[in-house]
């Protein structure tokens, strides 16, 4: 306990010194240096110089810029005496109004996809909840709130700049579009394998194989720039998906100082592993490399976001141990249900609400209008797997059970993440057909082999996850994706107009094995990282609750607060057995 | 259930087959073909030209459009050492990015307004749970989470087809915006009474009257367009509102097999209208054909989707009869109470919310500023009806019911989709007022009647579906909506300025003449079909669970799992009567 | 109770009364006065030109604009026999399309972050009910849910014209860019001290104390513009959002006449002061005329909206005194839980995803780039707070009380609200860090002092409130906001290069200075106006309900639905003293 006093305490005091230093960095520029910017300028007459923000001198662009004001030209109409007097616009002005144009509806997209991927921590949250027993429901809600800001301390602290630090060397050239304007090329500094040189023998910043981004420790005023902080929005929001998988595996019986040190730890599995994949790292390189393919191509996330959480919930619910009562003498599983369907079923609607985010958000832009494939086949593959859930429970004679028809589509949902761009709609269907059935035999699996996940976080997102990752090498119609990770084959343009990612059934094994790998390296390497952290951490503190507490509820003893004070529960929701 | 089987089965193997067929569709043109494409397309001198996806040839665009590379081009900032170099640009090229943007922001603006109807199904699941017994809580929240799937695979394989197919003969000329970009050029196959010739006397594919798409089916690749996924998306999440509304009617008895049955019929009634009324067909055709107004007038769906809802409730509601125990042995209504007002009100609210996506969003084009005027009537309208339906309580005596009070917010939310665009707030705020007052009068008339709604439904969304439809012929005031489905009327044009859509209150009566024959239609349509429909069905599988199980609740007969297995629940929730 | 009989009459006869009068002003012009219109406007060949709805003749734009068509041109492709001919369009023409989009952009922007703090509605609904008990939750679900309306129609009676019918003459010169379009210029009457005059002498409808607006009445005709719509919506959903908070203050003894009083009134107090900071008033003046900074800058309305809610509320709950249990004879406090610890924690994520509208929203324009960095802000400073109000909260020996977190996140979002544009991602985890810690700090002070408020709203949203408000002061860098308010002096320029919002830490006190007097106005007006209200309301009907309604529960006794009816309740949910 005072350890996490020490954490946190340590972490605001971090934060503190950061400011100052970068308020020295942020200082104003000595006045002598002022005259040589205060000439140009003339587009807007009536204003002020300063006051219109134009990036003055476009031979220099000055980023990090954190008004936005450098990425085009804020168009102001005329007729009210002020900005913009359209007849003494020469062409080149006009394309400046029409990219700061560009760069808005980019902004727009990727802010409110974020806004909704957000707002799926409160789908987790009553899933979650919603499917352990009422006894525990306030420790679960507790973790699935607090994992946001936990989550997020991290991202700030470390894990954005590991992750994303040298972003401007990996996944923009060539032919990536830059959709958030300019400023991202101050995320320049990483580390790798074998440093890339320009003509001149000079280091270019890139790595053959890059391995860590290193620059943007707590958004320090260096990344100050409109575009990164996009960047760094949408990507901690999909940080804290995957923190928020493990405590389903994990509900019922994880101690909460365990659980926060797990919240500030996530950002360094993830943000290892998201810079290979989509930070231009090694695996991304895969096809620069080695041929394979566009290297490994994870549109959205099947591997690195959902995977990876399903990947660390196993090693969690392994390392934890099943719920007291969950096997009886025998080691038969026992059925212990969800306390509140309805809860369930909201969470699952929010889920898949914010995946409307997850998925054609992924673009980064909204002037990229292939946005409109990835809404459609994200939802055909989520309605088709849940059907295809609820079906394969009926051929094995059971109900359709409705908590089971949810995890189907979240299955759907998990599993098209990955190829949910390359494909067409029909595509999309057959991936969410099978990931409906998946999902209900993972479940059956994993319960037979004593592993406890209350909420099948593991079967929902690891399993369907790889499944995804896979999908990607199958059916990529090659349409989409021109120039990926950097690869433009000649021989594939000659055939087919363009190089785009395109998988075994289109006529590109290559790509098939290049997941295959990309799927082991998730598997391995998150397992592994996982599990050797919650050994260490349960040094720390205890993982685990005690057993007293585990048979009254979490939620007086660690929490202080119950769930449902007011409501008379049945033996169900407080006896060992349930 | 063997049947059940069958059918699924049969989707799977029709979709695979669908797959293999389109993906022949789908080949890569012969290598000879290509080099005719290569010259062109100097704008993008730094990039190899197969990499820009730009329209090469713009006089014959070749649609379908799968990356949305030939609605204009996607701009790239010069000084990057790739891409637009500013002082080349013509201005025709400069349009060409303007329009690009333009596009996206319809797309970003649709597509945005779709996540929030498709949400609207949470809204429903909880209103409909909520306003059950806990008893029927997981069985309820089971239909209102799997009609989504089900009407989505509905939708899928036919339900667009025969919708939308020929969308391209209908609301666009003249004067109709195709603001989703010009790929929705390739809806054009229906068939329909007097085939439409020009003037070399060629059939054009339009008919005189219009009554059935035929293309698109399983979104197959002949209509793989950006502009047209936009579409399917919009339409298919409108449809699952309407698929949604009479599992409220029908709670609490439903057997679950013949539920899924309908699921996936429902796309058939509902498309077939809809394609009368918004795909240009033969209500849409009122004023071309007979001089009445602007032809039905249906903005977001009051009667296509609110009215064919309910109607479809009623007759479900008829079929099936009243709860057990809901009338006693003189046939007086008893009180069923809600099992969860808080989970009403959050369900209200989340409607109210995705309305923001369902009556703005239906322009399909963020750049009609008019959307604005739709927000705030759909704002008013809603917010009005609620305190109207307050006072109607109160002045009978009753006290404000807070169940009675959302589905007063609910009733005028359904009264405003028709007319948001055309009326002013003022106007919205006197449907609003209506609405809230029917509603309420509505639920005692249906209770007495002897149809037991266990929602509401048919009085919130029949009921109010047609005033809605109505009120557009009244209060609507000319001042949006010119060409509206083709009409142009010199007369009104010189007396006006302009023809838009214009109600009785404001000078065209025949308007609403034409709104009352579409309200008829739609009672008579809708009500024949689902009546039918309910009648066979019952023979397939039966429509209504066993005696016992109603009693028991369904939950655990039907689903297999409890709504709420870790609470006491009081007699209320487990005997006959309640 | 027959006074709001006639006080709902009266305005629906009132809404009815000017809807007749506004029609009268929407008459179409005399038909002599069209062929004037009829020539000019050749963009559109092709088409009629009334079909354009372009503005034909810019050097005199008639606003108000209904359809948005003066604002700039709705472009159409070429290519489909309609509209634009890209070849025959002159930059000016191009100039147009640009902006029409820029104006689309904002709008929708503007339009979603407004959907998204009117689903905050439902967060307060849940947080609120949660925290009271079963017993209660129906009528405090009640309150919630009606405020919404109750304050809707307030705000659109009188509400809007006393809080923005001056807004032209307020924020927008110089240098305040109109993003909503040239149509807001319609908001031009208002009311104050020192008539502003122009060079000729002549009074310009500006004052130099700006005191209160005086147009727009339920949004009649007058103010009928597409831009006016926009700003209409995003500031009532704003004020719905002040008037909520006190429900959470007042509830579990609130009787419903006067709590239906009060939601009509609560549109006075906001609007005035709103008028004051936001409308370009006196407080917003304190800069042009006393040179203290930008005058008072509450960017998305710390004070403006939380404060003034936080402020009303405690005079709410000091008239209507603690409930009935919550001290005991010896006035030490008694813990009274909440009833569903899941549903508190929902409502803290709505808050939070709706917040993502509130803050970047109140750019009004997407197409201002800064608003990653406010998406940033406001994310961190929730965080950061959630996990110092656990940390302080642990500190103290207390165990992590979920709903404390909740709360905690709550307060820092309150805190980053007004200073989310103007300081960096470290600055705002620094203000959601002393948040966090304020808000525990405060609960306990006010709960010790006597003033029971059962959900922390006062602590939440005034403490925190006044804190943002403060805050500006200290952290705000300077980088953005130049101009704001009409200020721009000199020596800033000359320092700086720009003269943006600096607090203390960056070099203006006089910044500082200013917030503090506008968080002592809006603390001394908004406690007067709400204190006077509650006692003058008290003697048209009893503030608070009887002792026995109390007792039993509000649900049955003033709502006439209980909010669980099903369920068993523990004796917690029913006896006094919980």
């Amino acid at each position: 306990m005072r350890l996490m006093w020490k954490l946190c305490l340590f972490m605001l005091l971090a934060v503190m010194l950061v400011n100052v230093v970068s308020a020295q960095e942020a200082r104003p520029p000595v006045v002598g240096a002022e005259p040589a910017k205060a000439e140009a300028a003339a587009a807007a007459p009536n204003l002020p110089e300063y006051f219109t923000a134009t990036n003055k001198d476009p031979q220099k662009p000055a980023w990090p810029d954190p008004t936005g004001g450098a990425s085009g030209v804020w168009a102001t109409p005329a007729g009210d005496g002020k900005g913009d007097v359209p007849e003494q616009l020469k062409p080149t002005d006009l394309y400046d109004r029409i990219l700061h144009n560009l760069y808005a509806i980019n902004y727009v997209w990727a802010l409110v996809a974020g806004f909704l991927v957000m707002f799926m921590q409160a789908g987790f949250m009553l899933v979650e909840t919603g499917l352990c027993r009422a006894k525990n429901s306030s420790h679960t809600a507790a973790m699935n709130l607090m994992i946001y800001p936990l989550g997020a301390l991290g991202f700030w602290v470390y894990g954005f700049a590991i992750g994303w630090g040298n972003w401007w060397n990996g996944p923009v050239p060539p032919g990536w579009y830059p959709s958030l304007g300019p400023g991202l090329s101050v995320l320049t500094d990483g580390w790798g394998l074998g440093a890339a040189v320009d003509a001149a023998g000079k280091a270019t910043g890139a790595f053959t194989y890059g391995l860590i981004g290193l620059k943007g420790w707590f958004l320090n005023n260096a990344v100050g720039d409109t575009g990164v902080m996009v960047l760094f929005f949408f990507m901690m929001v999909f940080m804290d998906t995957t923190a928020t998988i493990p405590t389903g595996a994990m509900a019922e019986r994880w101690a909460w100082k365990s659980f926060c040190l797990y919240g500030l730890w996530i950002a360094l599995p993830y943000c290892l592993y998201a810079n290979w994949v989509w930070g231009g790292g090694w695996l991304a390189q895969g096809g620069v490399n080695w041929g394979l393919g566009h290297g490994a191509v994870d549109f959205a996330g099947s591997g690195v976001v959902h995977g990876m959480g399903g990947v660390i919930a196993l090693a969690g619910a392994m390392v934890l141990g099943p719920r007291i009562g969950k096997y009886d003498a025998q080691g038969r599983p026992q059925a212990i249900t969800a306390h509140s369907v309805p809860l369930v079923c909201l969470g699952t609607f929010i889920l898949a609400f914010g995946w409307f985010g997850f998925n054609p958000g992924s673009t980064l832009a909204g002037t990229d209008l292939r946005i409109s494939f990835i809404v459609v086949n994200t939802m055909l593959a989520g309605c088709i797997a849940s059907i295809s859930a609820m079906v394969t429970l009926m051929l094995r004679g059971l109900k359709p059970d409705t908590t089971m028809c949810c995890n189907g589509m979240l299955a759907g949902l998990v599993a098209i993440t990955a190829p949910c761009a390359f494909v067409t709609p029909i595509g999309a269907a057959i991936i969410g057909a099978v990931a409906g059935f998946l999902v209900v035999v993972s479940v059956f699996f994993f319960e037979r082999r004593g592993v406890d996940d209350p909420v099948g976080a593991i079967s929902v997102h690891g399993i369907n996850g790889i499944w995804g990752v896979l999908s990607v090498g199958i059916f990529a119609t090659g349409e989409y994706g021109a120039g990926w990770n950097g690869v433009v084959r000649d021989g594939f343009v000659k055939l087919y107009g363009a190089d785009g990612v395109r998988g075994l059934l289109y006529g590109d094994f290559s790509q098939f094995f290049m997941q295959v790998i990309d799927a082991a390296v998730l598997v391995v390497f998150g397992f592994v990282m996982a599990y050797v952290w919650f050994k260490i951490s349960n040094l720390i503190t205890p993982l685990r609750v005690s057993r007293a507490t585990e048979i009254e509820g979490l939620d007086g003893p660690e929490m202080g607060v119950l769930g449902y004070p007011d409501f008379q529960l049945s033996s169900s929701g407080q006896n060992i057995a349930r």
